[in-house]
């Protein structure tokens, strides 16, 4: 099987791409850059994909995240949940004999429509690899953040909150832009605007508060922490009234896993964090050995 | 008392203006186009007042609206709640003796901060005109819709709620923009949208699903009216949760107007409407004569 002499891992989404080189359960080497599929022109795949053999070396190759979109290489399926490892590397998508592109996560029916499409790799990677209990409680920060309940290792039900890309919204496009002009970060303006949320104040009501503030009080203050704090804390209440009572696992950017930590200890629940990029390369490890 | 002979009222706002010329509480004459104050280059706005005035008449002139903020000519005061026609008019920004800008409205303490400026003037003119009882639970949608708490026909506490602005924001800038092409009209859509956010359903998860159906289902729909509702019904949600028990006054935009009193019925609770251009004029005049 020639995937055991070493693979090419990539995770390409919306605006960058990674790619890993591993060997032997090491990864050995890394090329990323800011190729998103967006900036791929027409017919530009084959080429780009060529770039990261060129770069990593000629090795099977297994691809996963927006790539597989209607706007990416080639649409990949969505797979019906429950999905685990087996599942998952059934519907992959080879474009070649030794390049895949992996499937997509669909939920229809009682819990609601919803999709995903690269999280499910960091998701079966994490608890393949030990990071995460087999029936976890998985929440994935991000542009469209994923609150995953896990059973046996598969994806059983989960919920998006496009928290990641409101925040965006906000920064670039609103009437608060100005005030949300620095980083959001982990301190007191950020905790104040995560209770707030916790305790119920209206998402569309706080964060207009972050103006009026800086209009009645003249304080520029940091605005960007306090609308963070204000949408994780408002993610992150919806989420816990609807989900087990069991701890989160937090899983990905190890920023944005700092300040969900932060949200869910005000919200009196205990979580852990695992870095996104190593449940990935497990993820990727697992398909190999289901194909 | 020269207002006596007549007068004009203004409503100056952020894209565009609209003047009427008043004469023994009758709408005699109305002048209106788009230069709302970003529009106006600097130092423009005395002559853009004295475009008024060549179209209208050369005659006293009472202004509201965003043309009295940081952005607009000059920056007029706001009033503190509770705050009526006698505060308000105290409060008037003389330019000249015969040109004034009304103030807007500010909340400290125990509500937390909020501010209006525009539609303090249809707020005391509706209860002024009879439109609205004077203990009123007045709704006033737009860009920042306002809720507010009329006690004796002054403005006792109000919450702001940005949902004009984030459907704005959404249908320009956002993932969901394709979907959110048409315009949102009051039909099964809108009425799914806000009975799925007065049930409980997460704003930020509510909103990803139109995406998720569309994926799932190929079905394009009627987005734009699906989060319409969602948005309108998670402010309702709020709103309810928070102000008294009244039937709900909307005020404002009558396309806005149908589209609350919609999800107000399914939410089970009675509303009025009330045109917040007649509320306008009612509002100037009422603070003509508390001059």
């Amino acid at each position: 099987m020639i995937w055991h002499q070493g693979f090419i891992a990539v995770d390409w989404g919306t605006t960058n791409r990674r790619a890993y080189r591993v060997e032997q359960d090491r990864n050995v080497d890394t090329f990323a850059d800011d190729l998103g599929i967006l900036s791929v022109p027409a017919g530009g795949f084959p080429s780009a994909v060529e770039e990261i053999r060129s770069k990593l070396g000629d090795l099977p190759m297994l691809l996963a995240g927006m790539v597989g979109s209607d706007r990416g290489w080639r649409e990949a399926p969505y797979v019906e949940c429950p999905a685990g490892p087996a599942e998952l590397a059934d519907q992959i998508l080879w474009v070649d004999s030794r390049t895949g592109i992996v499937p997509g996560v669909r939920q229809r029916g009682q819990f609601g429509p919803d999709v995903m499409r690269g999280e499910e790799v960091q998701l079966i990677g994490g608890v393949a690899a030990g990071f995460i209990a087999p029936d976890a409680l998985i929440c994935h920060p991000g542009t469209h953040a994923k609150w995953v309940e896990m059973q046996s290792g598969r994806i059983a039900r989960f919920r998006t909150m496009m928290t990641g890309e409101m925040f965006a919204l906000l920064r670039e496009h609103s009437i608060l832009a100005e005030a949300l002009a620095g980083a959001a970060a982990a301190g007191a303006e950020f905790d104040a605007g995560a209770a707030e949320a916790l305790a119920g104040e209206p998402l569309l009501s706080a964060l207009f508060r972050i103006r009026a503030r800086g209009l009645l009080e003249g304080r520029s203050g940091d605005g960007s922490s306090r609308a963070s704090g204000i949408l994780i804390g408002s993610e992150i209440a919806a989420a816990l009234r609807e989900f087990s009572s069991k701890p989160v696992a937090v899983m990905g950017r190890t920023d944005l896993c700092e300040l969900y930590s932060r949200a869910l200890h005000l919200a009196g629940r205990g979580s852990s964090s695992t870095d996104g990029r190593e449940a990935f390369l497990a993820g990727i490890a697992v398909l190999t050995r289901n194909l």
